[in-house]
């Protein structure tokens, strides 16, 4: 599957502050965004499932990829494109084994090592980072910086997408860096109107 | 898959107090255990795998069947023998659509309303309970007693399994109760010596 990275949105229902997240999703859709990957932590298998379906809708409607964080289970359940595992997830070679050649699956590294890794054993595209410091991980880890993901774009022939602490004044950088998108969580959904935040981040990736 | 159902361990790492999973579960496979569940909850989907294939070479090695607690992909990744699934876990009919005919579904009920949908949509055996008040979980249940269980036994016709604060004194009232045999996680794990205790609840079952 052919995918377009270029603006990549990651859920997280904690920082919506009681707004649907399938509204919230839905307005970055409309903004712009290429690509939705489904995050949830401490959350049942059947709400998963249940929050899984109702993007699944979304994602067919505007014809773009749904990935599911982590839960394989899910992702087959709900016969999404795809899933996003690291270094805490399941193998990727098993992965890869129980998802067939088909379906994408995006793999989170923090450098060099991990993304050749990551290209060898099956991975689709990489999320590399954090790019910038984020408060979105109670972990703390040392920015990549836009010259980090440089040299994991480098290092590998698959696509790229930067990840943590990504806003508009900061997309272009992305972009000049060579990677293929960026994923970005608090700044879509962080936002109050995810909409207009996808259309300005959309075009800052467009003409970066 | 023909099952012995009579001895049915599950799994719960937080009553070990710090004695390994893989040896105490050895010691009751040595004892008589006659199927293992895997239940672990808050655990990293990397470490719930590696536990798995821990597990999946003990039941191998004393021929009894795995079942993993909730998550499907993971008894995929390590080919367990089946799941099992409660009411906040994926719908059945989606696990057994997912899993295919061959695999055991067990599933969790407390009433005969939830049985009789549990042989409906597929599961090969059902776990009902609480049978007797118990501590395992937080959340306080009416319990069903040994005449709930034969209701519930009665209105089926796959094996029933009964759970919740089942020990050496009721296993044999339990039995009385046509259930077809018992579940039991701390009575089991949170003794010292799981060999010596599942040995006397197999001979207490059997003589029952
Ligand atoms: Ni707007």
């Amino acid at each position: 599957m052919k995918c377009d990275y270029s603006l990549y949105l990651v859920t997280d229902r904690a920082i919506l502050g009681g707004r649907d997240l399938g509204q919230a999703v839905e307005d970055a859709l409309r903004g712009g965004v290429t690509l939705v990957q489904l995050r949830e932590k401490d959350t049942s298998s059947r709400d998963f499932y249940q929050i899984a379906l109702a993007l699944k809708d979304l994602a067919v409607k505007y014809q773009v990829p749904l990935i599911i964080n982590d839960r394989l289970d899910i992702a087959l359940a709900v016969d999404a494109d795809g899933i996003h595992i690291g270094q805490e997830d399941l193998p990727l070679q098993v992965a890869r084994c129980l998802l067939g050649p088909e379906k994408i699956i995006g793999y989170s590294v923090s450098n060099i090592e991990e993304a050749v890794y990551g290209e060898k054993y099956g991975a689709d595209y990489l999320g590399a980072g954090p790019v910038y410091t984020t408060t979105t991980k109670a972990v703390t880890i040392q920015p990549l910086g836009v010259e980090g993901l440089r040299n994991i774009k480098n290092s590998v022939s698959i696509p790229v997408v930067g990840i943590g602490g990504i806003n508009l004044d900061n997309v272009r950088e992305v972009k000049k860096s060579g990677a293929d998108g960026v994923s970005i969580v608090s700044g879509i959904l962080g936002s109050l109107d995810p909409d207009c935040t996808s259309r300005k981040l959309c075009e800052a990736w467009q003409q970066g």
